[in-house]
């Protein structure tokens, strides 16, 4: 018995190994290269490996690029997932930080039932992509259709406005966390709240948790556990910074400081939106 | 005395809030949002809180995006600095997650003498730039040419491969670290290296950490505290599986049993790749 487990993981390593090493990443727009190549026997590896997940990452001007990219990185180990990048054109868009992407959908085009639909954060992006009716307009869509509605960082400030976290427990990158309540969410502690199929991750590094965190929900514990070896997510920040909570005062004030004017402005664009396309 | 430091705090904040929060990124390509506006009072702000960096990220075919953009994040919050992408030429670059990014530079129009050259890592397709000349011949120059040598994951054996390695201590992902002896590196444990001015970072989510720590070196602490504020870098993985002696021993077996070949073939061609670059 000992040995025929043996075996079998030996088999599982093979397949796991041909499929991530030889393009491991799960293709946008319809090319797979990192599909199972016909030859491979695929009864050597545990059948729930394997999925057939549609995933898709918002995109819009100003987004922070680090918000997609951590976890576009864990998802594209979910073997036989799509993932798309979805934006209003296919225009190329800008990041926050000056990145340049191209997207692989627009919005008519995006209208299906996503397994998971991820909208990240921002700024002053942020802030235009609330404003923007036809991008709240998708949001809620692609929301409503999708299995899981999930954001990092502000991104949930622009699921609320589509009106997508009324009554879920949520939560936001730290500055913005206080607003989660003008569309009836309730501000929730955690490195990422799920609350039903709702996840909301805080700002933009607990992306990556949130992320690998649900790989182990698609596949399982030792699967998510390999991503994490493969990205040798060992992290080691050089301060204890990166909450309020734990930087010195000075430095969350000065941060927190920032954001009075955003902070807002965002208040006000997301009631607005929340109460045009909420209304009863 | 205490009334003026507070006041001046209180101005820095100001300062700080106006150039991050108003187009926090440097700008690539020549604008630059992220620079002071001309009526900002900017003796209130501490001198070495605005520099003007060169940074550049090299990209190519299959690169990582994650080992890039976790430290462009960083780097981009440096006031004044200014971060290019670099390619062999301007044509979209796709990563090896699918991710399709356009560059800001070509080789040739990005051979200057930047602060900060960093070379991400990837697998097949750092492989195929070890392989190309025109990229290992570009690594080299920017390399030689640079303030700090910087890579993260296998970009450190494109930087060996390029000879830039060569009597250093280094560090690369796990998988590939024992190459780094091939090009005279000593394989060195950290979750990043320091070397005089080369700094290589573990594999991919290890550019984080190595990237806030420069921000330090550059600024000063509290800057680098309140950019991992920004970023609420208080990361929580969900396992303990981020390096090969902490993760299950099967499951390291499994991700190192993916890259037997991906090692073979680039101990092969970094090695001549360095022999035929590095002849004395």
């Amino acid at each position: 018995m000992m040995e025929i487990d043996r075996r079998r993981v030996g088999e599982a390593i093979a397949a796991f190994a041909a499929l991530l090493a030889s393009g491991r990443a799960p293709a946008m727009g319809g090319e797979s290269p990192g599909r199972v190549a016909p030859s491979h026997d695929m009864s050597a590896m545990p059948a729930h490996w394997h999925g057939k997940e549609r995933v898709a990452f918002l995109i819009y001007p100003g987004f922070t690029a680090l918000d997609m990219v951590g976890p576009q990185y864990m998802f594209a180990s979910l073997m036989g997932a799509k993932i798309d990048i979805v934006a209003k054109s296919l225009e190329p868009v800008r990041s926050d930080t000056g990145l340049i992407f191209t997207p692989s959908k627009k919005f008519d085009d995006a209208l299906v039932d996503f397994d998971i639909f991820c909208v990240p954060g921002g700024t002053q992006g942020t802030l235009a992509a609330i404003r923007d009716e036809a991008t709240v307009a998708y949001v809620r869509e692609a929301g409503q259709r999708a299995r899981f509605v999930t954001s990092v960082c502000t991104g949930s400030i622009l699921l609320g406005a589509a009106g997508l976290l009324d009554g879920y427990r949520a939560t936001s990158h730290w500055v913005t966390k206080p607003l989660l309540s003008i569309f009836g969410a309730t501000p929730t502690d955690g490195r990422f709240v799920r609350d039903r199929n709702r996840i909301t991750a805080e700002g933009v590094t607990a992306g990556l948790d949130f992320a690998l965190s649900l790989v182990a929900d698609l596949r399982d514990e030792k699967y998510a556990q390999g991503v994490q070896l493969l990205a040798q997510y060992a992290p080691a920040p050089p301060f204890n910074s990166g909450e309020p909570e734990t930087a010195p005062k000075d430095v969350t004030k000065m941060i927190d400081g920032m954001f009075t004017q955003l902070k807002q402005d965002m208040r006000e664009a997301a009631g607005a939106a929340y109460a045009k396309y909420n209304k009863p």
